[in-house]
């Protein structure tokens, strides 16, 4: 029999999704709260939850084997002060879906105009200012995995053509050009949407710096979906201050909540979206668990296995 | 030896593209302007513009044989007072992917309550309400021709259920669900986002009537790219009005531009945006163009052929 405590801010959905699954030989304790959860199931050998409760709660839990985080991003957990002696597992595959929606959302909205419409029908205006078309735009995207990958998919359903900037990977067929290493401005002088998906690791901090910003073409969006610290973050609010850039869709900072000090509340055509670009919904994480449970209960390799010296 | 006059607003976009075409014993006359058109191509055999242009044109050329719109939309063709003795083709085909930008660019704008996070945006709060998911909502479709069969594509990449309403045609293979005749309700009842896409004619008008905006639910959003008549603007605006729908995106109406004393321009969630849903850019047109213009010289039958009884 195994032990899961599951600490989430929606212990009763993951609590009934898990129910529902019938996973064999396994007791399950769910909280919202680490305290409570560690009272009622601090014997546990697996651990399912957001990054920071995981972190809070990983000191006082002996028998822990398996982590399942029930998010991407894995930074947290690399922080050298804490353990390494269990399996971190994380979610991927479920998330390229959702940051679909989300940037072409918002690249159907620059497109089409959304803004300049809506202050045309505050006026009582009747609007026919041709709207743009995402087809035979370029996308460039830094960091092509699983959702860069989807997102190539979907830029290829609306006819856009796809660059990618990758340490050296070639593997998506849906990329109508490769950049790597060197090529960071090549690649940024070519790109319409400039989509940064890649995790934070030492290789990616300040990837996108003052050079690559600045060889972008006037027009260029710049949307992070990956994380804050990849991006010069200065760098970049100084060109949309200064209009080098035609905006920004920025979903991740450095610092979260971004501080009320920031330029980005004000910088023109800048959206901001407080890290809600790809939510890791209950029945998608429960989805990946119990897969990963099935796999565990058997004795096989887990996916999604993390890796603490590279960084994801 | 043929000779065409095309009629529209970017005459000089359309000679260039034509000429580029090379296209065989072709002469053509462009003008923005019937009047300047007619005086330098009268004699015309061939006729591209669009309807209302060519309307203003159609009793002064006594060698016509073919007109091809730049639009879909043929309405104004079909007045009973105008001559029906030459071959008309409207465009299809180009406009599915166009028309798929504007409708899944409002979607995703509901689903990620673009504008809400905005206003959180102006007050420098950081806004981690949840988005919505297009994935497992369901498109219905009213009409399922080019454009709708291109929707339904692009519903599917999202991971969207699309329920059709047609009269009879089951041809889609993206379609989930078929309804038809007596069950507009039923259809009604089980859509997230109603897409009106057919075209105008005594069978489709008022169709999207009171009684089918009731049987909607109360999130559901109305989009119409088709055509105002199809819908009871009234009861459309009074829904509105009264919050019994989520919103509308109203790119078409029964009189257009819309009148300053309509209810619209201050209906809650309502999105105007002045008949720009999908543009006929030139290089679409010519294509189209060129391709029939091939089948004429050859003596084949041309796509895209207009039935002045059926109304499309």
């Amino acid at each position: 029999m195994h032990q899961m405590l599951v600490l989430t801010p929606q212990p009763d959905d993951y609590l009934r999704l898990i129910t529902e699954a019938a996973l064999p030989d396994l007791q399950v304790v769910a909280s919202a709260d680490v305290a409570d959860g560690l009272a009622r199931g601090g014997h546990s050998d697996i651990l399912l939850g957001d990054p920071t409760r995981v972190k809070a709660a990983l000191p006082h839990l002996p028998q822990l084997v398996w982590t399942q985080l029930t998010w991407a991003g894995v930074e947290p957990m690399l922080d050298p002060s804490l353990r390494r002696d269990y399996v971190l597992t994380n979610i991927r595959g479920v998330f390229g879906p959702l940051m679909s929606e989300f940037v072409f959302g918002y690249l159907l909205l620059f497109e089409r105009q959304v803004l300049a419409r809506l202050e045309s029908q505050r006026a009582h205006r009747w609007d026919t200012t041709l709207p743009g078309t995402l087809r035979g735009r370029t996308l460039g995207l830094v960091g092509v995995g699983s959702i860069g990958t989807h997102l190539a998919g979907t830029a290829r359903h609306f006819g856009m053509r796809v660059h990618g900037y990758t340490r050296s990977s070639r593997a998506c067929a849906d990329v109508d050009q490769y950049f790597h290493g060197e090529d960071r401005t090549a690649f940024a002088r070519g790109v319409d949407y400039l989509v940064i998906t890649v995790p934070n690791t030492s290789e990616t901090r300040a990837l996108v710096d003052a050079e690559m910003i600045g060889a972008l073409p006037p027009h260029a969006v710049v949307i992070n979906v990956g994380r804050g610290r990849t991006v010069d973050e200065a760098a970049l609010a100084e060109a949309l201050q200064a209009q080098r850039l035609g905006g920004a869709v920025l979903d991740v900072f450095s610092e979260e909540p971004l501080p009320s000090t920031s330029p980005f509340w004000t910088t023109p055509n800048t959206f901001i979206t407080g890290h809600t670009s790809a939510p890791s919904f209950p029945r998608d994480i429960v989805g990946v668990f119990a897969d990963n449970y099935r796999r565990f209960h058997a004795g096989h390799p887990l996916r999604h296995r993390v890796d603490f010296e590279r960084g994801y």
